[in-house]
């Protein structure tokens, strides 16, 4: 059985929604970051990189993003999550995760995790400073462009949208102007009323 | 006719030395970072991003490495890039991509492109000071796990192979000890010796 390591509030929520949108059979296992559970031996035995999520199936460990969301459209295609078979329309899903977990999560990751770029406490103040601006840049490119709408791909719901559901959460508390983005705003939206995305968060909210 | 737009020493080279491995017809565009023509309206028509690489196709235009690569790999069966069609071997394919633009290249871009996250001038020196330890941080785990050897993925060359010959390309630069990575060095070694890989820096040089 598949078993999907998370941490509330991470971007493993986006991991979670896909597994519960293919209707896949699977665990779904609370770290405790703030007991730096991420960073302790049993679990650097799962994921040397101590981060979430990590996916484990019967042939072996699976972690990023991006990786995890394509296995589970690629595994489950009765759910069509992905158009796995069509090479340029899944490189434009899979150009979309590039850009979250490279880009978009990068920048607002430099807001409490600065400390993995830098060491001074005033150079981890100024890059606080810039999470704003900066995440804020990275989502005008969403909200002017790629966000077709009512879905990320247009009228075909894919792996993008519980991935993008998942690190615009962390919007407000980036401290970025969301009246400068109503389109995500309203994907946001749209995702938070699907049952399989209220059944990830709740099933979250237990495990904390 | 494809179209790969790239700078030299910019991690272009991944999808240009994957077209070559694949025996595509392409043309490989250069942009000139010095006169910022990737910040031009001209080139951010083809990528708002302003970033390289980006593949034109007669589909559409594809950015990010990662998804360019598993296009190539799966536009190109008979090249054997990547096992397109092995949900779980593909994954850790992607795993591999996902980790160099995420967190290696992301590293990396602390050196010279610190500007992203930080206006300070103090800050920015602090981030440029840390590279050699995130990055090297960042290759120990593909020193010490990830690299299985001779190829990324084992016997297999796949897509992940140009990427990590293109980025470790940077680890010099980058000020990180090379006598920790033998493996990474070793890899690189071979993969310069490959003619696909000849072929595309020769193009890039040339078009200097």
């Amino acid at each position: 059985m598949l078993k999907l390591y998370f941490s509330p509030g991470s971007c493993a929520l986006a991991a979670h929604i896909a597994l519960e949108e293919a209707g896949a059979t699977y665990e779904a296992v609370r770290l405790n970051f703030a007991q730096d559970e991420q960073r302790k031996p049993a679990y650097l035995n799962v994921n040397p990189k101590g981060r979430v999520p990590a996916l484990v199936t019967d042939q072996g460990i699976i972690t990023e993003n991006p990786a995890i969301l394509a296995y589970v459209a690629q595994s489950f295609p009765a759910a069509k999550l992905a158009p796995v078979n069509d090479p340029f329309a899944f490189a434009r899903v899979q150009a979309f995760t590039s850009y979250l977990c490279s880009t978009v999560h990068v920048a607002h990751a430099h807001r409490r995790r600065a400390y993995r770029w830098a060491d001074d406490p005033a150079a981890i103040e100024a890059m606080q400073k810039k999470v704003p601006q900066s995440v804020g840049d990275a989502y005008a490119l969403i909200e002017d462009g790629m966000l077709a709408g009512p879905w990320v791909m247009g009228e075909t719901y894919t792996i993008c949208d519980p991935y993008l559901f998942t690190v615009s959460g962390w919007l407000a508390g980036d401290g970025v102007d969301l009246t400068k983005l109503p389109r995500v705003m309203e994907h946001n939206k749209r995702m938070s009323e699907r049952p399989a995305v209220k059944r990830a968060i709740a099933q979250q909210s237990a495990a904390a």
